[in-house]
């Protein structure tokens, strides 16, 4: 039987906790969970990776085109590579160079869980 | 003439950037300011504590109620004050005790900013 592809497990949409913070207090784990999703966006450097990434108005940005940030090319790296863990963004290799992709669902389902935390 | 009183300026919602993330790259002092903001979310006690006042169903809980998350107790009051801070809790004191009150407004602007990003 040939092995069947092993499918990317969604990362940071699965680890934030479904629950509100208004409806009971998290538990120990939820909120360890629900912490390292938000500590991805607690950075000015992966905001602005993001928001460039985000905003690129010609098709996906190159990394060549996204490092103007004002840090080491590979501290852009580790910080691109953090944004991809917690499925922010996507990438792809085009011959020499890996090309960019802002992913919204995971932002997305974070903000939900600010809003209906918010209202009652 | 008297001394008007000093009203406490907004925190968070004032330093969180109104720019959505795929609207154009965020400057550094803009993407330093948001990143602040996410910061306070990204802390597993600070979640648990906002979680239980925020769930708190008679009333505003006191400091006495809610120290219940295995950690020192100056380590809760480290954590109620950041929270404090950033606009997320109000409090007051009533003789011996200090109680909480969950405050949704900032929150809400947080959720708002991450929605917006992730709506083309």
């Amino acid at each position: 039987m040939p092995n069947s592809p092993r499918l990317p497990l969604p990362r940071v949409e699965a680890e934030l906790s479904a629950t509100p913070l208004n409806e009971r207090p998290l538990t120990a784990d939820e909120a360890e969970r629900t912490a390292k999703a938000f500590h991805v966006l607690a950075h000015p450097i992966r905001l602005q990776l993001l928001s460039t990434i985000a905003s690129f108005e010609e098709g996906q940005p190159c990394v060549c085109a996204i490092s103007d940030v004002g840090v080491s090319g590979p501290t852009v790296s580790h910080h691109l590579k953090k944004l991809k863990e917690a499925g922010l963004l996507s990438s792809e290799r085009r011959g020499t160079w890996v090309y960019y992709r802002f992913e919204p669902a995971v932002l997305a389902a974070m903000g939900r869980l600010l809003i209906k935390a918010a209202s009652e």
